[in-house]
C-alpha cells in the first residue's frame, strides 16, 4: 500500500532543525513500517547557504534563504519552525498557518506570546499547529496534559523546566561553588548563554508555565500574570543551610489552581529530598503533576538538545499527519474570567545578619508575630568575628504579603545588619 | 453546536470500574465542554445486582448480571473491561471485538495472552483496542511509546511496574524488616492479595513487560519469553549490603534491545541510589525509557488504585472517540523472526556463607576467574560465633550462564556453607 508522503519545512537549520533533519532522513524506513507515512524535508530556510550544518545534507538543493519559497512550495505541507526568538519567527509562522500550512514548533517565546492568534489562523485555514516541544525538549509533557489527563481537573504543576539553571544550582551544591563562578564555567562550556538572562532570571521558565499553565487549567494564562524571580541572589550559603533542613534549592516554574484562583510562578524554592523533583541533576528537567483523579504523576528527562527536542517535534508531525481532525484546545478560552492569586500561600526561608547580642530573636520573632507569621523552626549559627551572628528562619505557611511586610519591618530593626536570602519552600 | 453523545459499557463494577463512573459521571460537564464528546455509563456488568458498590449510581437500572444484554445494546459504543482475569474478560472482549464494538481495558493478563487475536478481531470489525491502562495506572506510559516516541528506536525499558512489590521493598529497606513480616502486614492493609504469587513472584510484572517490549520494539515478545524471578527470596541482609554498595534493591522489568537481540526479564534487582528509579518508593511505579533520539525519560506516578487506573481507562476512551482511525500497531508483528537473548550480560551481587578460613576467599576468587567472571569488589563481615563468615561480592559486566556456572561450582566447594543471596546489578 503506497505511504502518506509528507513533505516537511523547516525553518531554521541550527540545533533543533538539524536534528529534525537526522531523524527524518535517518529514521525513514522505520517511521514508514510503523506509522505509515513517509517523511522528507523538502525545504529549508537558512541565514546563509554556506552555514556549517548545510554540510549533513546530501541534497543542497533543498536549502533556501528566502521564507517565500518554501511558503510557495505547495508540496510542503507541515512547517516546522525551529529558529527561536519573536521576530521573525512569529511572522513566518503567522503567514503558514495562514496559508493552511500545519506548523510544529518549539519556540516557547512566540508561542506564550501569541498562542491566540496563532490558534485563529490554524482554525480559519485549517490548519494543524503543534508545540509540544516548547516545553521539556523531548519529555512528553504537552501530550500528557492533552492525551492522557483528560478525566482531570489538574490542581497544580511543579516543574524544572531549564536546564541551565538546574545545571548551575547542582554544580553549586555539589561542589559546594557560588553562582558567578559556575556560571561562568557553564558559559564557556556552551551550557550557558553568552548573555544568560532568559535563562537565569526565570524568563525561558515563565514562557514554558504560561503555556502549560494554560493547557492544564484551559484558559488562558499570560505571561504577565506570571511572578518571576531568577536564581542569581541564591548563595552557597542558602544551598547548605537548606540541606540542614532537608532540602535541595531548585528554580521551580509553578502553577496551581485553588477555588477558582490561578496563581503562577517561577523562583528559586527549597524543595525536601525526598520530594522527586529534588533529585533532578544538572540539565535535566522534571514536570510534576496533580490532577485530581491521577494523583501525583512526574515526567523526567532532556528538556534541551538537539535530538531530544527533534524526537518531539518528530512526534508532533507524524501525529499531525494522522488524519485526526486537528484541534486547538484554548480557541474558545478568552481567559477574561480567570483570577489570579498574587498573595500565595507557601512557607518561607529566611536567611539574616543580626548584631549577636540578647533579646534580638525574640525581637524578630515578634515582628513576624505581630504579622501572623509563625515561625516553624530557627537555626542561629555561631557568631561572626565581629559580633554579628547569623539567624535562620522557616515559617508555618503564610501569606506572601504578611511575610513581605514581617521582612520589611525586621531590615528596619537596628539590630538586623542584612536579610542575606529568602527563598519560598514547597512540598 | 451538538456534542458526539458516546454511551459506554463497563464489565466489572470494582475498584477500577466504579472509579471510571465516578470521572465519567463527576466530570461529564467539563469533559463535554473540552473534548466535545459527551460521556455517560448507558450499562454495567456486574456479578450480582446487590454489589456494594452499585449503591454510588443513581440509576439502578443500568446494571446487569447478563453480558448479552450489554452487547445487544446498540447505543454502546465503547466497552471498558475492567473485571481482571483471564476468563470470561477474554470472551467478553473477543465478543464485543467482533461485534464491532470499540474495547478499553485494563487488563493485562488477557491482553499480554491474547493481544494478536484481539487485534485482528479489532481489525477486522472496525473496532478500537485500547490498553493505556494495562500497565503504570495512571502513568501515560503506552501514549508516551505510541504517541511521543515514534522517531525513535527504544533500546531499553527498565520499570517499577507492580506497586505491591516496590511498597514491600520500600518498608523492608526502610523497617529493616523481613519479607514475610511485611508481606502480612500488607495482607492485612489490604495493599497484597491474600494469595500475593502474581505480584511476589513477578507474573504481573511479567503481563506488563511483555506488553511494553512488544510495543517499544514493534514485534510480538510473549509472556513465554521473559525471564522471571520474585522477590520472595530477597533478605533484609541483602538490602542492607546492597546499600553498603550504594544501591537500593527494586523489582525491576527490563526489556533491552541489543544489535537485533531481544532481553526481557523480571527480577530482584540492585539500582545505584543515585538512579532516579531507586527513589521511587511504597507503592508507586515508573517506567525509565531510553530512546537512541530522545535519551532518557522517565514517567512516575500512581500504577495502580481505583481513580488513577480509572483516569488512563477515560482517556483512552476519549481518544477512541476522537473520531481519527484506529491503530493496529502489532497487527502484521509475528515476531517470528526475533531472536531472544537469554544469557544477558549484567552485573552480579552474591552474598555467601563461608568457614571462616585462611584461603577460602582466594579459592572462591579462583572460581569466579575460571568462569571468566571478574570481581569489582568484595566486603567480608566479621566471623560468626561459630567460625563461619560472610562475604559479599560485586561482579564486572559478565554472562548470565558464566556467573551461574561459577556459584554452581562455588556452592560444591567444602568451605562454602552456603550461597544466601544472589541479585543482578543494572545502571
Amino acid at each position: 500500500m503506497a505511504k502518506k508522503q509528507v513533505r516537511i519545512a523547516l525553518l531554521g537549520f541550527g540545533t533543533v532543525g538539524s536534528g529534525i533533519y537526522r531523524i527524518v532522513t535517518g529514521m525513514r524506513d522505520e517511521i514508514a513500517r510503523r506509522e505509515d507515512v513517509e517523511l522528507s524535508v523538502a525545504r529549508v530556510l537558512v541565514k546563509a547557504l554556506d552555514e556549517p550544518n548545510t554540510k549533513i545534507a546530501e541534497d543542497q538543493s533543498i536549502f533556501t534563504t528566502n521564507f517565500e519559497d518554501v511558503l510557495a512550495d505547495e508540496e510542503v505541507s507541515v512547517i516546522a519552525e525551529c529558529m527561536g526568538g519573536e521576530e521573525p519567527a512569529r511572522t513566518f509562522i503567522m503567514a503558514a498557518l495562514n496559508a493552511g500550512k500545519t506548523v510544529v514548533t518549539s519556540n516557547k517565546e512566540v508561542f506564550a506570546k501569541h498562542w491566540k492568534q496563532m490558534e485563529e489562523a490554524a482554525h480559519l485555514s485549517g490548519a494543524g499547529l503543534y508545540f509540544e516541544a516548547t516545553v521539556g525538549g523531548g519529555i512528553p509533557v504537552i501530550r500528557t496534559l492533552t492525551h492522557s489527563m483528560q478525566g482531570n481537573n489538574v490542581e497544580s504543576i511543579m516543574g524544572i523546566i531549564n536546564g541551565t539553571t538546574n545545571y548551575i544550582l547542582t554544580a553549586m551544591s555539589e561542589e559546594g561553588r557560588e553562582f558567578a563562578d559556575v556560571l561562568r564555567e557553564a558559559q564557556a562550556k556552551g551550557y550557558a548563554e553568552f548573555d544568560p538572562t532568559a535563562d537565569v532570571e526565570g524568563f525561558d521558565a515563565m514562557y514554558k508555565i504560561s503555556i502549560l499553565a494554560s493547557l492544564a487549567f484551559n484558559t488562558r494564562v499570560p505571561i504577565e500574570r506570571v511572578y518571576r524571580e531568577g536564581i542569581s541572589k541564591v548563595t552557597k550559603q542558602d544551598i547548605g543551610y537548606a540541606r540542614e533542613f532537608g532540602c535541595a534549592i531548585k528554580l521551580l516554574a509553578i502553577a496551581k489552581m485553588k477555588e477558582g484562583r490561578i496563581e503562577v510562578r517561577v523562583h528559586p524554592t527549597m524543595v525536601p529530598l525526598e520530594h522527586p523533583l529534588a533529585a533532578v541533576r544538572g540539565s535535566f528537567n522534571a514536570v510534576f503533576i496533580h490532577g485530581n483523579n491521577v494523583d501525583d504523576v512526574m515526567l523526567y528527562g532532556r528538556g534541551a538538545g538537539s535530538l531530544p527536542t527533534a524526537s518531539a517535534m518528530v512526534s508532533d508531525i507524524i501525529i499531525a499527519c494522522s488524519g485526526h481532525e486537528h484541534r486547538y484546545p484554548l480557541l474558545d478560552a478568552n481567559g477574561d474570567g480567570n483570577t489570579f492569586e498574587d498573595d500565595w500561600e507557601s512557607e518561607f526561608y529566611v536567611h539574616m545578619k543580626v548584631l549577636d547580642k540578647p533579646g534580638v530573636l525574640a525581637r524578630i520573632a515578634g515582628v513576624f508575630g505581630k504579622h501572623q507569621v509563625s515561625l516553624a523552626s530557627v537555626i542561629q549559627k555561631e557568631p561572626d568575628s565581629n559580633d554579628t551572628a547569623h539567624l535562620v528562619f522557616i515559617t508555618h505557611k503564610s501569606r506572601e504579603k504578611a511575610f513581605g511586610a514581617a521582612i520589611e519591618e525586621i531590615e528596619g530593626l537596628p539590630e538586623v545588619s542584612a536579610v542575606l536570602g529568602r527563598l519560598r519552600v514547597e512540598h
